[in-house]
């Protein structure tokens, strides 16, 4: 498998955090896309996929998949037990509302701050901005945290007291939110402790080393 | 199971279209929600729902689910085989894929044009609109339902030649564009005739006689 990556960017750390999870990342080849040169809107990279988002990850048969979920939907079902998506139909469906929640509230909320409300990734590349939507995203990303941190007040993850994908993307967001320049930590105690946690498994900590080996 | 609708609105029919297609309708008391009237924002609907959205289904257990994906997991997984969302890994992560695609390109964004550029659900509802973000939105859509029709020149369904959630959600994608009155299906021969193959399937023209009953 060909993981298409790009250090640093909160999507695509996802899929590196899922792969080291699912104890993966030796087993795929890392590529990375040089987004912020515009690499993942070549006709190259369309090829591979259309819509010109990263990551994508590429099967041996030369499937390629894009989208956070599928690719984890892929890895988790390919390496049972379903440690990420979820073993039982009720815990799936948990998993994937809440995925799906802090996807839209907190990480996809952030990123609309960071592309139409900040400098973003530089006038070359945010050909389109609405800077009203990015600061009302930002609002939607600030409630969004404080329903969170008080979830964790009484559960160790974000769905009940197992680690899973939903933990991962809430992850990602506050990434996101650290890059944007965004303080969405300070205060909220809970969210701390839940993060200081998920810091302290090899997956999430393993970040910084194997951008060092690239 | 209670299966909180809204009868004619796109996502809630996604809920229903998967229960039908599950054989699963006549197991779930269906409770329509007053989205028109604001319903969906009292305080003993945010009781179930925080996010105020509908559908929700919730389980014999009390725990509520909300968001279309994550419900129909939990739906496919507890009746196999997994008709909706994939059998195989790679087939869960095309169909995961390709769902996210068309929510995002297509039923979001007409969502958006929906409720940012036209009258929507009315000013006690609409208190927030940015019109140029539901422009903008409009022809994201567009070029989503371009792809959409090359793709179903060569395949059957959204997802190689079997039916999957992803053609679900593309089909109320083309539902919300009709109530926001928006043409997005002529000229498109192909999206057309795949319409028309749902459209045959019990599960899809049984809606309205469903509407009729209740």
């Amino acid at each position: 498998m060909r993981f298409y990556d790009c250090a640093g960017f909160p999507n695509p750390d996802r899929v590196r955090i899922a792969l080291a999870e699912k104890g993966l990342l030796d087993s795929v080849e890392i590529i990375q896309v040089d987004v912020a040169g515009g690499e993942h809107r070549s006709a190259e990279f369309l090829k591979r996929n259309p819509s010109a988002t990263v990551p994508v990850l590429e099967l041996d048969d030369g499937t390629a998949l894009s989208e956070c979920t599928a690719i984890t939907e892929y890895l988790d079902t390919r390496n049972p037990p379903l440690l990420l998506t979820g073993e039982t139909p009720r815990r799936r469906g948990l998993i994937h509302m809440a995925q799906r929640q802090l996807e839209r509230g907190l990480l996809d909320a952030i990123g609309a701050y960071f592309h139409h409300a900040t400098a973003g990734l530089g006038p070359a590349l945010e050909t389109y901005q609405i800077p009203e939507w990015g600061e009302h995203n930002l609002q939607i990303a600030a409630r969004t945290v404080q329903k969170l941190d008080e979830t964790l007040a009484w559960q160790g993850y974000v769905v009940d007291d197992e680690f899973s994908m939903a933990d991962i993307t809430a992850f990602a967001g506050f990434s996101f939110a650290e890059i944007a320049g965004v303080d969405l930590m300070s205060g909220n105690t809970n969210i701390k402790r839940w993060h200081g946690k998920l810091l302290s498994r090899p997956s999430f900590s393993k970040k910084t080393d194997d951008a060092d080996q690239r």
